[in-house]
């Protein structure tokens, strides 16, 4: 068993998690063996994490003489991302792509029986009730790799689920807690990247401004641990220490608790169920973090939470056309076309008028992905 | 199994977490069957507890028409502590006196197959390795009644054991953690018993205010999680909200939090390993709780722990010297015969003649726990 590799694929590898995913295997190269990889278009930093890692796939998107070397010097098999995610060596899939891209290699990869390890929100969010259903049904595991669901799932290790009482999931407040409520108007695209506690991709960043990227917790906690919409809190916790509570029927809550570190709900994930010594990560230590502060949250700077959350609860293809808008809103707001304040409004002008599908297919929810997505370009 | 009732029986049935065992019962009153009650003098409680719960036995010190009549009214069959704790009906025994009058019993109740719930610290620091030893071989439970260990063992639920990396036991800090250092000398014994969240007996409020009672739960771990020493840390968290840490292997701590309540250590252990539903306990809402705080331990203030430490790390019969020591001079400070910052020296200078005997029987361990007490007799 000692000897044993995990084969593990990597959808997204060169963002923010496929890299640290990446820094944990080679912390642990002796119990990973990279199968896969899919990127974009950042050629220099796949071209590195072929050379380091020697996968047997790649694929990425445009042309680089430099990866078509390597590929051929090494044998490394250029093909797309789906092929990546079910390859047959793969025991483990790593999704953390942006967007909807991976949602049918992730369906189609559980169907053949690979875990996955999941950071891209979005497909949960859209597809949370199947994705759950289906990996139940082929007896995989599907695994949170983001700090909040992951401190969720870690407090309700060895706990019955009838005993949950509720989640309480903590929030950073994003890069703009501390503006005040009139100057929210002027915040830029570049201030809106500083996060405070956590170094992410600019997307999930705006969201977390927004606490879109809250309301997109809650969906998700919904789906992955099976527990009413009434029965998951939301507070902010500047400090990002604290990841998330789980209180039980007793009166007991649970809490598990680091220092922001994608690094450890990746491992969680990777080794999962066992937990694997690892000194390169920085531990919670009271005596050094004195002080751990807990705030409401202000409806008024954070319109977006509500907003969302009121049409994800009505199910059917709204959380779908929800997710596609919130993308084309971040782009707009990013690119200069629209104002921080502007992205509730405009998400839920575009997707008000929206058709839901009851029980939508998988290309259902893609397609009103893009209609979220064009709603929002229609009406800039 | 609906209509199974447990068993239970309570030494110290008239004490702080007696009376509050009872409670929980009579919440649950479906769950359990009160088989017998062991108090010492304090006639009225125990006649309430007696007419409330219908015990088959119990046991107390000097004389009462009151009770006798009940007991002859019902049938409730007067006998001595032992019989208490090893009557076939108990199922689970509640150990909740004080000192070491239960640690006999207790062996004999393991030995008997019951289950054991211990707020009797002493009893473990005493005798921890044989205790839990023993337990193991008798296949039973030794779970702890009291909100650090209870923590502890919650965080551990469905963790491995091997995964532990540290624990961290929290201190309130106790009665006089704000008194200026200069003013300690004059802190009077009725002042020792106002402590700031927690409401216990007197030893143990005395013992919160030296800290000797952290040393305690530093041995007790010790002995329960089978942990090195050098893994337990012990930090000041005035709000007595997190009741301790567990750090794992990987770098990820665990935490348990409610508002100090000692109901919910009893509930978790009387229930183990399921957890029940009790809307009577307050919840930990972090909306409420804004501000956890954190201090190191001042050694200048609290020169008892690491005192006591230094001498239960010697092994034998040192910690039950010590024990002897701590009971000695916490009733020679309550009674006005030592002020509070002799407690640390009268204790030292009592036991450091201490001859250990290193693998001690119970006798051996209770004569020196009688002889740490009658050393700070003569001491005074």
């Amino acid at each position: 068993m000692e000897s044993y590799l995990k084969g593990i694929s990597i959808l997204g590898s060169t963002g923010s998690v496929g890299t640290q995913t990446l820094d944990v295997i080679r912390t642990h190269s002796k119990n990973f063996q990279v199968i896969g990889l899919s990127a974009n278009n950042n050629h220099p930093e796949l071209f590195k994490q072929i050379k380091n890692h020697n996968p047997k796939y790649i694929s990425y998107s445009g042309t680089s003489n430099n990866i078509e070397n390597i590929c051929s010097l090494n044998g490394v098999e250029r093909t797309d991302l789906f092929n990546v995610a079910t390859s047959s060596e793969t025991d483990l899939l790593v999704v953390a792509t942006t967007g909807a891209v991976a949602l049918k290699p992730t369906f189609e990869a559980i169907s053949l029986g690979k875990d996955i390890a999941l950071a891209n929100k979005e497909i949960i969010i859209m597809a949370g009730e199947k994705l759950v259903s289906h990996a139940q049904t082929n007896n995989i595991n599907l695994m949170p790799i983001d700090s909040e669901p992951s401190a969720i799932w870690q407090c309700l290790t060895g706990e019955s689920p009838s005993a949950i009482g509720k989640i309480i999931i903590t929030a950073s407040g994003g890069a703009f807690r501390n503006v005040p409520l009139q100057n929210l108007h002027k915040v830029s695209p570049q201030e809106s990247l500083k996060h405070p506690t956590w170094k992410m991709g600019a997307k999930i960043t705006v969201d977390s401004a927004t606490m879109m990227n809250k309301a997109f917790e809650v969906m998700e906690a919904k789906w992955l641990f099976n527990i009413d919409w009434d029965s998951i809190d939301v507070i902010i916790h500047p400090e990002s220490l604290i990841h998330s509570f789980v209180e039980f029927a007793d009166g007991s809550t649970k809490a598990q608790i680091s220092p922001p570190n994608m690094k450890l709900p990746i491992q969680y994930a990777l080794f999962h169920p066992k937990r694997i010594a690892n000194d390169e990560l920085e531990r919670f230590e009271p005596s050094k973090f004195k002080n751990i502060t807990f705030e409401e949250v202000d409806k008024n700077r954070y319109p977006c939470f509500d907003m969302a959350l009121s049409y994800a609860k009505k199910g059917g293809t709204w959380p779908s056309a929800l997710c596609g808008a919130d993308e084309g809103a971040v782009d707009a707001f990013l690119s200069g076309k629209i104002k921080f304040v502007e992205i509730s409004e405009i998400i839920e002008n575009s997707i008000k008028s929206h058709t839901s599908i009851e029980f939508p297919s998988i290309e259902e929810v893609l397609e009103s992905y893009e209609w979220g997505r064009k709603q929002v370009e229609n009406t800039l």
